[in-house]
């Protein structure tokens, strides 16, 4: 950043008209999103990050930097708000994202916004609109972790719902390759169905990999796994792993009713996932 | 915007490497920032997105974009957030702000974030660093408005409070001929304080212009204002007025220790506003 944390704004030079940026919001909210009896300070930090990486990910852009707004209730002692920015900030170091501003308030219950902008080659960030009739579509990694350890809090499980990891590395990998792409934020079918809507497609799949112990239906409609679902041209040739994650055809795009998805030949019903906890 | 809203990011094309981009984002939260048995929804609307204009306004800069992030309690119906959205869209067509993109959530009570883009030519945001010795220090219109608006509830003060002008054109105006600039959130003994530490200077002032009604004290100490404070060299000429706002000089900076405040040759206490509501 030409100029960080402490005037009114920050200031960021773009480095031309070659490339383009990506602006991503996520809030994050007491007893919507986490529960302070289950989540750690450190975690929700980590997560309020994570969430908007993945949308990053998902345009195929790199982090940039992001700002970050945050309301503290009473019940959020100093040590509470230093381990939340350590979380923010753990993340933000590794994934070379600047923490460029912000504004802090209080509140009745805890809520933050995170804004991160990425950037990618002008015209080359990843949308969802792209989707064409036959090609094939792939999930990233296995579906259905983060509603299974919703529902246990413990193992594995319980560990991918609380430290989602952004596929930064593969979404930059699928630019150029992919035809849309978007992450698994709300569920396997509500965002499938997204993509094709805004693909004016419909999609026939198969059962999509499942996280070790997760239900057929949660890693069907189970939310918060920030895994990639894209799509891309038949003739592109994908690795079945990059950077450590596997990569899995579950289907193929059709022409059809917008939105519409069969599984196993099937009409699969959408249901949309409220991000929230048992 | 390239892309607005419906992707995982809204997509931003830079002009190029001429000029910079500037941004603020700003938390309105209830029963800290507004009471709703007070304050419409279309008000809390229009504030929210004036907060963060004022910003830009401040470092000189126009609006591109914005973004929203909300999250809603049950209270909210319907109407409640098409009137509020109707506040923030009125402001944001008359100026040439674009919506570009949010997040929509709920929580247990009313919060909202708004991100503003501006954009100015390369090295020219007003920062607040920037004042010498010597050099006039400048606030426009009047203050303590808002203050007492907040105390009375009525008249012209009351609506300054709930509707502050961010003063986009003055700001404009200002860029290569302040030295320094910030907008006056949080009253004028703490941003003035601010400012003089940012820039390593101390000041002595006289009493401010005060809003019709207001008292020495609210002209002081008041917040949300949302006027702007500012110094220039002394050869830089000023008008005594610009789109209809005055701009009254009300002293100077000086070597001394860092942040130190007098007021008619005495020490001023630096009273922070706390954003609230008596």
């Amino acid at each position: 950043m030409a100029l960080g944390i402490g005037d009114d704004c920050a200031i960021f030079q773009p480095r031309g008209k070659n490339e383009e940026l990506v602006f991503t919001t996520d809030m994050l909210v007491e007893d919507v999103h986490f529960r302070r009896e289950t989540h750690t300070a450190a975690q929700v930090g980590y997560k309020s990050l994570a969430r908007g990486l993945s949308d990053i990910a998902a345009m195929g852009a790199e982090p940039r930097f992001c700002l970050l707004s945050a309301a503290f209730p009473v019940w959020a002692d100093e040590k509470w708000k230093d381990r939340f920015f350590d979380g923010v900030l753990d993340l933000a170091r590794k994934t070379d994202t600047d923490l460029a501003g912000g504004d802090l308030s209080h509140a009745a219950v805890f809520a933050c916004d995170i804004v991160v902008c990425g950037a990618a080659p002008a015209g080359t960030a990843l949308r969802r609109s792209g989707a064409r009739p036959g090609q094939p579509i792939y999930v990233t990694g296995s579906l259905g972790g983060s509603a299974l350890g919703l529902a246990t809090q413990k193992g594995a499980a319980w560990k991918r719902h609380l430290r989602p990891e952004p596929r930064l590395l593969l979404g930059r990998f699928l630019r150029g390759k992919a035809s849309a792409a978007m992450d698994l934020s709300d569920g396997l079918s509500s965002d499938l169905h997204r993509l094709c809507l805004a693909s004016g497609m419909a999609a026939d799949i198969e059962a999509p990999p499942l996280f070790r112990g997760a239900s057929l239906e949660q890693g069907l409609h189970g939310g918060e796994d920030y895994e990639l679902l894209f799509t891309a041209p038949q003739r592109i040739r994908l690795p079945n792993e990059f950077d450590g994650v596997t990569i899995t055809r579950i289907g193929s795009i059709r022409e059809g009713t917008a939105g519409e998805i069969r599984l196993n030949g099937e009409p699969l019903d959408i249901k949309g996932y409220d991000h929230f906890l048992p």
